[in-house]
């Protein structure tokens, strides 16, 4: 908005014969007012680029530097592959990726890392071509597996310093207030985009839609934005629910989710006021479900449910079964239309969801956690990231935070996953630790960790089918048999960060 | 949230041998699960002190540092008094009170000066005893008067850098989640406070109620909050409106409001989708009064309002005549209100609202404004800090802020206040560059700044009174005489920061 610099010497002259404090200039004169439409035009519209290439240029990205992008839209993201395309295009080398996390749908991420535009990644996990090559021994660096609020602590220990924000945001004004609830492609929360938003040297918004000045809510606001850019299309919200988020029809799942609402009730903390986060996968959004006729029967109603929210959360808010919503992540388009139209279902960051370096995450408040597993053994500890092939194929996620931090975190998985054993001696990769975890729930029974003896002596006296973990895991080998070691080779191609960024544990290259 | 830490041998051992890179550690272990509802009520209340002195002494706060205030309570503000009266009992010395601005219910703070507790201030504002006090050579340094926006300029850059921010707040949960829109005092937004809250090294929130976590909305977020601390009163909200922020029935006044709005409309910026800021002077407020019949009259709405908010703005967005509003201070109960009840009311902090140097300012986008004058001079220079005696009694407020911003910034003032003139040869004190200013509205006609001469023709071409600033000039002093100058000693009571920082102008010591 550099217009003619107007000086008053009127003005100036006040201050003549007077001594400043060092460090504290005289009134230098002030930029002309704006009455020319032109100029005004000009002035609102700065941070408005043509394209892509063009908000490339002015963000000043260079070789070797980090950018950064969200995942709201999971399987439906389009925003990674199109700026990474066009970085690639020009030229770009030996950048860091730091996404919130990678999907399938980022495969075409391969021909980058190839040809050098890629050094290095940050995310909270892969899944597909992409994780199966990276394992496989694609990049020369580790990739860092990080957890959601992990890697906020993360940036904000310095050690993940994002030069350029890339943030997909269905609406945007030209000023840059954008949001995850309007416009043609909704996300719902944009509790991952808000971080980077916050933090990131230049925020670069990358909108499918232009909407007129003030755009509100303001997820991101215009004070932390650079530039603005639209294109096609940020990403499918119809593909969000692919993968992770979906509803399970599964008798088996069906089995463990009922037995995990038993758990819930029988646990002690489910008391009025109770607060909750049941999470993505088949079984914790199953159980949800079940849970609603034990709180109409008991008479209790929930605080507040947190995290990644899905439909099924939404359903009880609707029936007053959950008292507010603490929203990081729309699961489904139900949760996104609810964040869009509901007064007491509000979005947060991941910051204050889960960074365990913040001074107050919720999910240190939370009291009952629906997790799932990959893996788990003997100490309880998990495995969200690699499956029984060694391949990486899954996400460390609010993982680890939310056990960290709830009150009574719960894992649920069936003993057995076609014909290989859940509950192992020794997981192939710690990503939490199990002395955070609570409780196992699968379809052939219960196991309490030694840690929590109180919730052992509950469940029992309610006469729920409380084992050992070893009895689990004598059950699983009993019928698949003890799984032949993976054979892995010495590199090392992903380092597993602990959410307080300690390695808690290695991913080595499979043997092709 | 220390319990015994835990150190999992059997995940440890699994990095032997690993070479881990520079900077990064090996995992350590977890806190315990905290499954002792003891310690689960000690973690989950760790910020919570049991009084003020407590607060204080756990902030860390030293003999030389920074405490800031906001002062959205205005004449009402129990917080800052409380505080500084708790530091004082406590022997602090040379502090900087930092305060968003100062009012009349202040003057305990004299006090706090003379004994030493109080070194340095800067402040928006000053009326009152202590405003008088301060004129006549109170302090040993003088104060800094800056603008809202400018306060956060002065923030991030680094000058102004608060080590303790006591932040009065109507309701806060223990883990430090606030608003002023819920519990018995309620202020409205917390526009300033937010600011504070993103940046200072300690965040205390002072509140009357403490309320069930999680307190939502949060204005304050638990992320931002060290501490949280309970007293009997933070502020009286019926004493908001008292001062600046009144309703007038003033003949004088009410033909200035009607004329200002007669210049909104034929200014050429009056269209469907314009912008406004009325403020909180008498004849400010009034204008807003008479824009409704225009706009009904022309069949237009405006898209938002921005700033200081009050009933009128609150009638029109319920008559469906303003679209948005964004709140940065709720000039009364009404505006309150409306801001916990209405989604399209949306609370800004000041750094959205003005920062010069933030990545985008509303006050940046809005159309019309309405100003308030002490003096306005030949240059239409503006003074709206210092009285006819040179004695401080004003604010700089967000006059400087929206008038670099708007297109078209008009002051409203009467040309005679109390037999002394408002239109002057030379400012006592210039707050706001008359390179700024578009418009002045007077009782005896309008003059339009010449730098804005299609102004001046559209206001002319509606057969509005369109004069010069000389003439209303020569109009006062007919009547009036031309005024004594004011009688200074050298000493620099005050300096007046315009809102990049710089010092636009300084305030002398008044002769006794």
């Amino acid at each position: 908005m550099i217009e003619d610099t107007i000086v008053t010497e009127n003005v100036k002259s006040r201050l003549a014969g007077v001594l400043l404090p060092p460090g504290i200039g005289p009134f230098g004169g002030i930029t002309a007012p704006v009455s020319d439409p032109a100029a005004r035009t000009r002035r609102n519209g700065r941070k408005l680029c043509g394209d892509l290439d063009e908000a490339i240029r002015r963000s000043g990205l260079k070789n070797g530097m980090t950018v950064s992008f969200h995942h709201a839209f999971r399987e439906g993201d389009k925003t990674i592959n199109t700026v990474m395309e066009r970085l690639a295009v020009l030229g770009f080398r030996d950048l860091t990726l730091a996404a919130s996390s990678l999907l399938s749908c980022n495969a075409p991420l391969i021909e980058h890392i190839r040809s050098g535009v890629i050094r290095k990644i940050y995310t909270s996990g892969m899944r597909g071509k992409l994780a199966e090559a990276i394992s496989h021994g694609l990049m020369a660096e580790p990739i860092h597996i990080h957890s959601h609020g992990g890697r906020v602590h993360l940036m904000d220990c310095g050690e993940l310093a994002v030069d350029v924000a890339f943030l997909g945001v269905s609406t945007a004004d030209e000023f840059g207030n954008a949001n995850g609830v309007s416009g043609r492609s909704h996300c719902g929360s944009l509790g991952y985009a808000m971080v980077d938003a916050a933090r990131a040297a230049q925020v670069v918004l990358i909108t499918e839609e232009i909407v007129a000045f003030p755009n509100a809510p303001a997820s991101i606001r215009q004070d932390q934005v650079d530039l603005v850019v639209a294109i096609g299309e940020i990403g499918d919200p119809s593909k969000i629910a692919v993968g992770a988020a979906r509803m399970t029809s599964n008798p088996r799942e069906l089995l463990i989710a009922r037995l995990a609402a038993d758990v819930i009730e029988h646990s002690g903390w489910f008391e009025d006021g109770f607060s909750l986060q049941t999470g993505s996968g088949a079984s914790a959004t199953a159980t949800t479900r079940f849970l609603e006729t034990r709180m109409v029967r008991k008479g209790i109603k929930a605080g507040f449910a947190l995290g990644g929210i899905t439909g099924g959360i939404v359903e009880l808010h609707q029936k007053g079964l959950i008292g507010k919503i603490f929203d990081t992540q729309s699961f489904d388009a139900v949760a996104a239309e609810s964040l869009r139209t509901v007064a007491t279902h509000y979005e947060i960051s991941t910051n204050s969801y889960a960074n365990p370096s913040s001074k107050g995450a919720y999910c240190d408040r939370v009291d009952l956690v629906i997790l799932s597993a990959l893996e788990i053994d003997l100490d309880f500890n998990v495995n969200v990231i690699t499956g029984s092939d060694g391949v990486m194929r899954g996400a460390s996620g609010g993982h680890s935070d939310v056990a960290a931090g709830a009150n009574l975190p719960i894992v649920v998985a069936p003993l057995i996953r076609s014909r290989i054993p859940t509950v192992v001696r020794r997981v192939t990769t710690v990503v939490t630790p199990g002395d955070t975890i609570g409780v196992l729930v699968t379809d052939h029974g219960i196991a309490v960790n030694p840690n929590r003896p109180e919730i052992a002596a509950r469940l029992k006296a309610a006469g729920l089918p409380v084992t050992t973990i070893e009895d689990l895991y004598q059950r699983a080998i009993a019928l698949t048999g003890e799984p032949e070691p993976i054979a892995f080779q010495d590199r090392i191609v992903g380092l597993i960060r602990y959410r307080d960024g300690s390695v808690i544990d290695v991913v080595r290259q499979v043997k092709a």
